[in-house]
């Protein structure tokens, strides 16, 4: 027996249902279940998506056995409509439309009143009485058949569309302005010119046989699926080609057969506050395409009850039997012909991320859904709308219609920031200091420019990925940034930014948007949080009650069944304390490196590297010691007793050294060491591939007092606090670690020192000793790392560089059309690469928890805040997942939704040592 | 029972043998084998190994436990000996000597004469009659003692012996010149003196107590264990630190009591040219020092015959007992007391390189040993020896006294050369061409560099490690490399280099070792190999036919030994023709990049490169194909059907551009592009980790045309090749691959180059796609990317690199000091860490041949060469190992040894593949 390939819906029953997207694509598969519901939907069938792949292959022909299977079902429609295709009396006029698994709006073609020839037209008229609406409809089949299966487009955008050109042409030459004032004739007469185009550009007639008309359509819309706008939508939200479309013929239905006729688009509640409100818009007499085409403005639902009161009364029915039925927020397209209402298509709403959280906590309270259904709906990356500024979205848009939309850099750190151009730190403190709000815009940063991001609105960079310094920290501070904005010709001599010939200076107004990379001329404003406000003081407040609310009961769902703990990346206790409120556990990770460049720490820390010896070097660690006792003793009073892991120096030393030549002159001057060997030794620091080369570990091997005075801060700082009567646990962490050895040697040497602080300070505290895996061989060797090891943080921004054999600073030249050929599936940094890394990832669990089955697991990459990781860290039986403090709160509802999803993880025994 | 550590030898018994080296260490344990043998051995006993351990737990003093053994044994000493320890009238003189598990020549101390005093020397005289002789032995004890026990040493290099100072002193008031012209009295006084020297700088007597001088004795060869120069070549020659040292207490015997005593030291064979002849040397009248001091001359031992007819014969038996008895050459110590032989020492002999290929195979003919085991007497790195020019060692040794030895590199290249100093490849050309040898010296080399390296006798580096380019080209050329020599300061404008303050022109001679890294000032005069010779057109002959035979017999039977097939890593037809004579079977790794610095590639090759369309890019590799596929032609003609690698381009393509601004003005002359322009483009093709960058595959990917090329160059040589009726299998390897993807994209338009070639020529040939694996995640997706490739390559310079985190050019920092911490055992640059890459190799291996049986392995590392990665390579099952020419016998002995001790390796199904 032959495949199915065809699929009837209507008359109150369907050979699908909505369970069979994959097969029916979404339209289709909604259209058989709401016929199947019983609702009122024109009778139809669905070409499945599986011929899609067939059309293809069969050199782009619709397989001969397919085509008996449409006109089996053809005679099917004909019967449940009561009218014959081509009928010289009586005709069936259907639309054919694309109807994919994942919604791709407006990227696929579609044509209605197919089987309109001059024969049926004529038959219309006499049935209708209305040779307008049918001339009409008639000039709008030949024209969207012209576009669609006989490719009379615009060749170009400057190009004018030639269906388009005679309407103007024709109303020219009638005197009128809108369509709506040529008559019948006028319409008659467009219909036959738009023929004789077809003819003049193709060469062949308008096909007038409606079985003709048909074949053209359904290939048409095949393909569709690899036009070029289809092609990079799929690629812009990852939907596989091999899904393909399915093709819906359905009877056509009419909105503008005058008065009693409209037609009209609505959700089952407010799309975008999330309000159980019945909420759409829309038109009497008109066709689908009029709501959208903003000539009359749409009317709000709600005057539909007194323009057609049974026909509303039976649309709020259906939205009540739609949400109950499908348990979710529904998005309907309705027409009314003559009084009569038809269903076209119903699907899952989208909505803003307050709606889906107002929409899930509703739903839970009216027995619906379930909690863990409701964490289901959420999707955590729309967290960020919630908790990051936004700028108004109309200003926005139109910025970017009056051009101002400079280029697109990389979405480094999400939010919306105006400020006036800034192109170093210290005038960003300046200016920020008499109440500028600014952007800094640099080439790169480098940790110098602390201070200068700080006091900025937000970060514009020219260089550097996603994991670049900018990027880093602004999302540790929860700064927007945009950066490796590659387009940006940076002049800081002349203090200018020049982008595609547009010059900008200092002091001229730009506005960034961290969520989606774009950099824009000007100011737009922005509004804060919807959930949260940072005070002046850097703290974090619930920004209006109700909302709060919501988001904070979402948020405690998430926490009672999420099995991951939650900690965040942060080096300040202001930091600390913002991730603290969004619900941090601890510090995964705590770079005391950052912390060199605080207040008065730069110059002890350069003078520690200039160093000619053991001694000089120790005598600079004396001076940093207070300083970072400083600052572990405030972050340890901000975390009260929650974990803090704290990793020992990792950037390569010539990190914090001045590159040009003014700076090392200065750097000479202040330290009274020649200018030439202060040049000598950053350029004995220079490496060929520094992040190969004389870092982590490697430092404090090298030099074991930087390890000593580090060690030596944490303890103290934790005596002290102990001393307080606070809780302190710090868990000390040793970068880069690639063989046990590595590990044994700077672990004797911290227990030595901690020994040594208990003694003086006559004060006992807990800690632990760790290290990162983070390159390759220590994942293979993990077995014996955890001999030593107490807890392992997989530091997937390095693995993912080393496994990958990929330098994420230089990989823009490759990894783009990488993922556009598909080589790689996501971009491996911001999505773990399961197969590879990943799977040193599980290699590394499995043997670190056969030697120390109570190992303490934990990631502090950046994937540490990605959905999609998350839950891989879930399924390998992580015990916490570390993450920017403003991901905190995604980081929790993807940890919930892994659990759910997976609800049977593997039972690794130390996933009980908990965090 | 208390452990037993004392272990007693001598009349005829002992209580060890042979086997317990690791307890007895090498010397106790071959004294007590030669007691057991009934050979005329000093009776004594050997305080273990273990002790050593005991000694240093227990705060350094010898456990009271011990000492009772010594006490027990030391009783059954003077029974055998017939005489009693202090004893007043016939006393027990003993020696106490270090005696590891492995040779550590004069690195530990050793004690004589022990247990004179006063009283003990009268008595000896009285005993002897010889005054002078009892006096002197005393001197010499209460010297070392002094030295040894009570640490009376010069305390710094300029200082002079406290006691040699002594005796100068007498010997200018007695106005003598030699020390054998002091008389008895004059000695009795230097030991009066001796003694007085002690008491003043230690504030203690000389102890007159035999017991306390054992136990001191005994103390100080533990305590040796531990000095500087103990530790030094314990890790020069990496022994490690646990085994620690026995110690030997053993009767006196005298070969200075007279004219019927002597002492000597033979060798069983002729250790420099391995003739079946005794070799040695003797002195009547002395003891060992006195032949090793050079004052008087040795004898050979064949004079011994007319002098000591009967000590003679018994040597010659006794030769001949222990050659069938170790079946091996033994190198013995031997001391005649008045007319008695005694053999104090014997133990396998050290030999050159072509005495060990000598003995080996005429121990075979002998019956002595078998095939197995003449092999597994070789080491392979010594082959070196054999096949380089060294420098003539008494030259060299005077060149390194007379304080010419300027500084030490990296041994990149090895062999000897000398030649006068040139700058720069152009003159290293035009010197040359003038008869000139000489020897091109860089900062580092690119491949720019190439044709200067070919004139060249060697190149001498200040930057780059063991995988720099000058190391790999100039191992694959055959040329001496010394590497990464970094106290070279080299000023290309001035044409000077500077070592430590010492200023060398142009023009002025240099010899540079690249076996050892030494560079050192002047001419050293170097012999050509012993087995082979490179005639001026680059062709290999056999240097001399008796020893060429010898070498050619041990090959031989490592190829009827070995199971790993043996290719080489050349990208030249005399390269490969070399690798062929030294028994090569294929070509492993033919780097194309290499090719494009042949005459008239550069330029196309970087018109490529600046190319701003893709039909830019062709028209330049359109002028590139015909020069790419003479050199394949080349290649393929030589090799004759065997199996020939070809990598498709691999490096960044910033390599290929000229860095400094006047090459970059040149390079714009040359292509009439803007010099800004020229400079943009190498700017844009900077990368901050060259090494994670734009190379390898990811170039194909993104330039296509490139591969298509380099593919085309390929298949058309293969083509004319098979017409001329030549064999030829090309095995394409595409470079980086992490992802099947990657692969599946080249191999796909490798196979349709092919295809389309074969179709071209009307010539089938066949081929195979395979790809390296030297990133990570190559190897832990192996299993799919086996799927597409036919073959893998392990790239184990890049494998270790991403593996570890380590990038080899910068690594020196960390890498030395991390080896001499013991963190890594070794270089994992130069023998494989079999932990991490190796586990890493393993999986891949494992995964590949579960997809695909029949999977071909191999490694083109550059630890293709090194016997203990061979090794490793052999147990995970590769099927053939590829390494530079030179190396190619090396590894063929490797291999063979590696398949001797390890005989049932692993059988995977792919090694029925063969080559």
């Amino acid at each position: 027996m032959a495949k199915k390939t065809v699929y009837f819906f209507g008359a109150g029953t369907a050979e699908g249902d909505m369970t069979m997207k994959s097969l029916l694509g979404g339209k289709g598969a909604n259209l058989a279940e709401m016929a199947g519901l019983g609702l009122p939907v024109p009778p139809g069938f669905t070409v499945s998506t599986e011929v899609c792949d067939l059309y293809y292959r069969n050199r782009k022909r619709i397989p001969e056995a397919v085509k008996a299977e449409i006109v089996k079902n053809l005679r099917k429609l004909e019967k449940a409509a009561g009218r014959g295709f081509g009928d010289g009396r009586n005709p069936l006029l259907v639309s054919i439309r694309s109807g994919a698994r994942a919604s791709m709006p407006g990227m696929m073609d579609t044509i209605l009143n197919l089987g309109l020839n001059d024969k049926t037209a004529s038959a219309l008229i006499a049935r209708t009485g209305n040779a307008r609406f049918v001339f009409d409809s008639y000039r709008r089949f030949v024209q969207m058949y012209g576009d669609v299966v006989l490719g009379l487009r615009p060749e170009s955008q400057d190009d004018i569309d030639p269906f388009e050109a005679l309407i103007e042409e024709k109303k020219k030459d009638r005197g009128v302005h809108r369509d709506a004032d040529l008559s019948a004739a006028d319409l008659e007469d467009l219909v036959r010119r738009f023929k004789a185009a077809i003819r003049a550009r193709t060469g062949h007639d308008f096909p007038e046989d409606p079985m003709r008309q048909l074949w053209g359509a359904v290939g048409a819309v095949f393909g569709s699926w690899m036009n070029d706008r289809a092609i990079a939508y799929r690629k812009l939200y990852g939907i596989p080609e091999t899904w393909g479309t399915a093709v819906n013929v359905q009877l056509m239905v009419f909105g503008n057969m005058g008065p009693a006729s409209g037609t009209g688009v609505a959700f089952t509640r407010d799309a975008a506050t999330g309000e159980n409100v019945f909420y759409g818009e829309y038109l009497m007499n008109a066709q689908g395409e009029d709501v959208v085409a903003g000539i009359r403005t749409p009317l709000p639902i709600a005057d539909l009850k007194k323009d057609d009161p049974k026909s509303y009364a039976r649309l709020e029915k259906i939205r009540r039997i739609l949400e109950k039925h499908y348990a979710d927020m529904m998005d309907i397209e309705f027409t009314i012909q003559d009084g009569e209402l038809y269903m076209l298509q119903c699907r899952v709403g989208k909505r803003t991320a307050f709606a889906a959280i107002k929409i899930a906590v509703d739903m839970v309270g009216e027995g619906l859904i379930t909690e863990k259904e409701a964490l289901s709906r959420i999707e955590p990356d729309q967290l960020n709308q919630l908790l990051r500024p936004v700028f108004d979205q109309a200003e926005k848009e139109a910025a970017v219609k009056a051009g101002r939309l400079l280029a697109k850099g990389l979405n480094a750190g999400p939010g919306a920031a105006a400020g006036r151009i800034v192109f170093n730190s210290v005038d960003a403190e300046a200016w920020a200091g008499r109440g500028e709000k600014v952007i800094l815009t640099r080439i790169e940063t480098s940790p110098e420019d602390i201070k200068g991001m700080n006091a900025a609105e937000g970060i514009l960079t020219a260089r550097g990925g996603m994991t670049s310094h900018a990027a880093l920290v602004a999302r540790q501070m929860g700064k927007v940034c945009v950066a490796g904005c590659g387009e940006l010709l940076i002049d800081y001599g002349a203090r200018t930014m020049t982008v595609r010939g547009r010059r900008l200076r200092e002091g001229d107004w730009i506005s960034i948007d961290g969520t989606t990379g774009e950099v824009i001329e000007g100011r737009i404003p922005a509004k804060p949080s919807e959930v949260l406000r940072v005070l002046i003081d850097g703290t974090l407040v619930p920004a209006e009650a109700p909302v709060y609310r919501t988001f904070a009961k979402v948020m405690a769902w998430a926490d009672k069944h999420r099995v991951l703990k939650i900690r965040t990346n942060a080096d300040q206790p202001d930091q600390a304390a913002n991730a603290v409120a969004f619900g941090a556990e601890g510090i995964g990770l705590c770079r005391t490196e950052h912390m060199f460049f605080g207040e008065g720490k730069i110059g002890p820390m350069r003078e520690m590297i200039l160093a000619e010896t053991a001694e000089a070097r120790k005598a600079a660690l004396t001076k940093l010691l207070p300083l970072q006792r400083r600052d572990f003793a405030g972050i340890f009073e901000v975390m009260k007793g929650r974990p803090v892991t704290i990793r020992t120096i990792d950037p390569p030393l010539h990190e914090f050294l001045p590159h040009d030549e003014q700076g090392q002159r200065e750097l000479a001057a202040e330290t009274g060491i020649p200018a030439e060997k202060v040049k000598a030794r950053v350029d004995s620091l220079h490496e060929f591939n520094p992040m190969l080369g004389f870092r982590g570990c490697r430092l404090g091997i090298i030099y074991p007092e930087i390890t000593e005075m580090q060690a030596r801060a944490v303890f103290e700082a934790a005596a002290e606090t102990k001393k307080k009567g606070i809780p302190v646990e710090p868990e000390i962490m040793i970068p880069l670690v690639g063989h046990v050895k590595e590990l044994t040697d700077q672990e004797a040497l911290v227990r030595r020192v901690a020994g040594e602080v208990m003694k003086e300070q006559g004060v006992k505290f807990k800690f632990l000793v760790g290290t990162m895996i983070e390159i390759p061989r220590g994942a293979v060797t993990a077995g014996e790392i955890a001999s030593v090891a107490e807890f392992f943080s997989f530091g997937t921004n390095d693995l993912t560089q080393t496994t990958l054999g990929v330098s994420r600073d230089d990989a823009g030249r490759f990894l783009v059309p990488y993922v556009e050929k598909d080589i790689y599936p996501k971009d491996p940094f911001e999505v773990i690469d399961r197969d590879g890394v990943g799977w040193l990832m599980r290699t590394a669990v499995e043997k670190g928890r056969t030697t120390r089955p109570m190992l303490k697991l934990g990631i502090c990459g950046e994937h540490g805040g990605d959905p999609s990781s998350v839950e891989f860290c879930h399924l390998i039986g992580l015990n916490y997942v570390s993450c920017s403090p403003f991901r905190v709160p995604i980081a929790r509802l993807a940890a919930a939704r892994a659990a759910i999803l997976n609800p049977a993880p593997k039972k690794a025994p130390g996933r009980k040592g908990g965090l």
